[in-house]
């Protein structure tokens, strides 16, 4: 096999309560990436719609974790990775990650299956890395694995996946720009015992709520007491999005990653339509350009359109 | 009916990383209780081996949760309660617990199942309080669900009750007092983030392994960044115990409530009676005086003997 055409999901990070620790894949948006086995020891990145990112290997999410796969197997071949990028760099929905994820999922298929998933993770890691300078594998993990993901530990590689819940997932993307740095930045280094035991009651029935399919306990589950009374002031409009989103039913829902995505989640598609229309007006009265997306939590991760 | 002879199983709380939100039922020890409805409006309290405990009503955990019960249906009827405890109070074994949970589940019973299992557990809470000056449903949850139980929340009070695994539990009581205030004073009003992500990654992993019924996730999401550390300098020896507890292959444990009763898990029964015997040993060693239970986890908890 020379060549391989992936579709690569979107991914929500943190789920609310679930800080650090659980990710989510979702149908829409996604990358389109083809990635080609070389004669020659190259590095080829090519971006269709490139959002201004590097094209030189060694400062490019997905060419650094092509770099260190043939490293690490001491391959004499190369690779070409043609990315069309849906997902926009800086939207909270796991660009980068869909980057990384995407070019060692499919140099693994090149190279016949030579990895395992915790070492895709693991070379995929180098790719977040780059981008934001932590190796975490919050988006990487979902995107690989598909559904819900829990990021137990990554020294070692400890991922634990979780159930797929059948739910409908809305996300808004206003045009603003948060960076991770910042987001990071404004949390506080400790917090109150107290609001760590709420924190983690909440976890504990989230975890319950996808392993049982009860989505009441998930919905009630939603609470984050710590990050986000924080985070959320730096997206605009924040609270009004989340509070008319619970009115029209959103089970639950909040900051997608680091921001400034919004999700939420709903049992039916006309739900989760109704939200996504709220969202934009929501962000339109204000004159802040915005995208929404509207689909399935996505069972299965990143999958493979073409082999050739 | 007129008399319901019950037993009524001892609880862990906590379970290492669900601090103040996990609980579990054991078989071993358990009290047995005897519930009589009267025809006069009295509440008595008998004990059987009291250990001090007060019989007057109003001092007594089973007593208030009765009289509390009496008050609120306006019962013209009243109840006697023959109390025999092997469950030793201030075990950290939930004492308490089952002498509030056992009353009000008895009473229900004689009342033809007029409360629901929340107003069950809402009544016992008053025996939590008399007992600690806390209404928390850690130990009467497990006890009256059985299995292991989330206390999500007590007001309202949200109960999830997930799997009983089915492991063994080896548990050590060590003749040593350690008072539940002492036990919470010292802990840290304020922790940091850092440690927080890891307890709530740990309580997500063991969630979603009492839910899969993974063991090894069940072993390793057994850690406590937060409490433990604190907590066990006031129970002599809980180092060693847990060391060579894990070396004879428990898949892990800790402090069963807030001491100075230790708890650990394993898949197989000989593996928990070389437990018991170890820790019975290390307290030997150092001249006190311990008490061991080896049994399964209860799935089904506070358990009718007799009706009539």
């Amino acid at each position: 096999m020379k060549k391989v055409k992936l579709r690569v999901p979107a991914t929500v990070a943190n789920l609310v309560c679930g800080f650090d620790i659980l990710g989510m894949a979702i149908h829409e948006p996604y990358d389109e990436m083809e990635i080609k086995l070389l004669d020659t020891p190259e590095i080829i990145i090519r971006h269709i719609d490139s959002f201004g990112l590097p094209q030189e290997p060694s400062k490019n999410v997905a060419g650094v974790v092509l770099q260190k796969i043939q490293e690490h197997l001491k391959l004499t071949k190369g690779f070409e990775a043609v990315i069309r990028k849906h997902i926009k760099p800086g939207s909270g929905l796991g660009s980068s990650a869909a980057s990384a994820a995407g070019a060692a999922f499919g140099a693994n298929i090149l190279l016949k299956n030579i990895l395992s998933k915790d070492e895709i993770i693991h070379f995929a890691m180098f790719g977040e890395e780059l981008a934001s300078g932590v190796r975490h594998a919050d988006n990487i993990a979902p995107c690989i694995y598909g559904g819900i993901t829990l990021v137990k530990s990554t020294q070692p590689i400890d991922i634990i996946p979780l159930n797929a819940p059948d739910l409908f997932v809305t996300a808004v993307h206003p045009q603003v720009e948060v960076k991770t740095s910042d987001s990071r930045q404004i949390l506080k280094k400790s917090i109150t015992l107290k609001s760590a035991v709420e924190q983690w009651g909440n976890i504990a029935g989230l975890v319950a709520g996808i392993q049982k399919n009860d989505f009441p306990l998930i919905g009630r589950s939603l609470n984050d007491v710590i990050i986000e009374p924080i985070r959320s002031i730096l997206i605009p409009k924040f609270d009004e999005v989340k509070l008319k989103s619970l009115d029209l039913g959103a089970l639950g829902g909040g900051i997608s990653g680091s921001g400034p995505s919004i999700f939420m989640l709903a049992e039916k598609r006309d739900i989760a339509e109704k939200i996504a229309h709220l969202m934009k007006s929501v962000y339109d009265e204000i004159g802040i350009e915005s995208y929404t997306y509207v689909s399935k939590i996505n069972p299965t991760g990143i999958k493979i359109i073409e082999e050739a």
